[in-house]
């Protein structure tokens, strides 16, 4: 058995946004030639101060043996994959485009079609874990696609975190991760709402979060944002409200589209629409507490 | 230094239903003479035959050293506890009446004057972790009262599992267990909603909720009731579908009256009572999944 050193690879890593820049570095330290795409001038030179090559257009697509997606939404998606100008037009054929934003199934989908004609292979990862995963290669990917694809992937994909895989058709990623979106967007304000009563009931909300969280009360995000809720206004912004706007939306969307009555899901989502329009969309979602007072 | 073994107590056990009686049986294995209480003839011949002494009128409360109130209602806790036959009425001065059962902190409080005029020491330890909890001597005990009472009780209390200081007033502990029973209510509702959700989107559920389980959608409630959810109706009955109406309207009524507006609670709530009104009230709770079908 012979053990064959990882191929460096050229990849294209457009959106280099709070979680997309770390998770680029992740994937230059792990040995790949990664440049880094995005509109904003601010956000280029915050890569290039962390040693990616940077630029405003996709031009390195074309030499590109693999382009990564990481925008907000679906038509930032579109609008970067599709056209004339679009990363589709520009990759070479039999290179790969992972898409890992989270969009949907639908909008993954879409680009199965386009894909094919230009004869570039797509997968979709959207990934779990936030910035603090994205900094340690500690995210979760649900990765989706063709199971050669996803095979010849493999290294570049684990520099990120650990590799879930959720079947070989593209939308399966993101239907995995619309359910982790549902159980996030609803596991952080039932801990907004069970501290909020702590502090109704006259308790200290320290003692009671410590008391509470390692039992059947239990989940991952009242141990991470328990903590940052008691903090206040000024809690370091890990995760913004306006992520879970987004996020929640998108989820109550989907389960709409299935006939599916979602009833806490919905009590979340307005939770952060009202602390989006409360001022606090910039805020960390532990901030939706907030709404509460 | 000298080590003090336990003293043997003389405890009588007020409640040994489906919790009560594996509570009871841990006392009495940690060496304590335990005298089981239950109107139900059924329930005293289970008692009995798992080795304890019972009766239906709490005769023994009279010679007890501390007396366990582990019944299911406010209504009941002060039947049991008031009047010229009532617990109070029959205990010595300067014995300890626990009270186990979770009916909120004001059914409690209003035992305080009553004990204080008996000269009985009262303590309010609501418990939290199941039946599963109770066999094992693995619940988390939400103690409140007068420290000294709660460090003489404190053996008689660890048999029963981990005792969580909640301070020195009685009703603390039922404060604590009503934020711990907001979070229970919300996180099985929404592992159900969830996993309704990947049923709708086509998905394996099986696969999906080792997918998303342990990482940051995760819940102490995901990974203990989903495998359960996925069972069907006759899953076996760990906890059933009527605790949760109690409890999450128990929990309601408080933050109700504390004017804290809880929709996720509300939303969860609503759930539970929909699966009663649908004829599963005696099945495991896990079964207030089968509200989205």
């Amino acid at each position: 058995m012979s053990i064959r050193p990882p191929q460096p690879l050229r990849v294209t890593f457009v959106g280099v946004g709070a979680i997309g820049l770390p998770m680029a570095q992740q994937v230059a330290q792990a040995g790949h030639a990664v440049t880094g795409v995005d509109p904003s001038p601010e956000r280029r030179t915050l890569a290039a101060e962390h040693g990616l090559v940077v630029e405003e257009i996709p031009s390195s697509a074309a030499e590109a043996d693999a382009v990564v997606v990481m925008v907000a939404t679906p038509d930032q998606l579109h609008a970067a994959a599709l056209g004339e100008q679009g990363l589709l037009a520009r990759m070479r054929q039999g290179t790969t485009l992972i898409v890992m934003s989270t969009v949907g199934p639908e909008p993954v989908r879409a680009l199965e079609a386009p894909a094919a004609e230009h004869g570039v292979r797509l997968l979709d990862v959207p990934v779990t874990g936030g910035v603090g995963g994205a900094q340690k290669g500690a995210l979760r990917l649900f990765a989706s696609g063709a199971a050669d694809v996803l095979e010849d992937s493999a290294e570049l994909l684990g520099a990120m975190g650990t590799v879930v895989g959720c079947g070989d058709q593209v939308g399966r990623g993101q239907a995995f991760k619309a359910v982790n979106q549902l159980l996030c967007s609803v596991h952080i304000v039932a801990a907004a709402e069970a501290l909020a009563l702590a502090e109704r009931l006259g308790l200290e909300q320290d003692a009671v979060l410590e008391a509470v969280s390692s039992g059947a009360a239990g989940s991952w995000m009242l141990a991470d944002r328990g903590p940052r809720m008691l903090e206040g206004l000024d809690a370091e912004v890990r995760s913004a409200v306006g992520i879970f706007v987004k996020d929640s939306g998108m989820v109550a969307e989907i389960a709409g589209s299935l006939g599916l009555d979602a009833p806490l899901l919905h009590a979340a989502q307005a939770k952060y629409v009202e602390a989006a329009d409360a001022g606090l969309i910039a805020r960390d979602d532990s901030q939706v507490i907030q709404t509460y007072r």
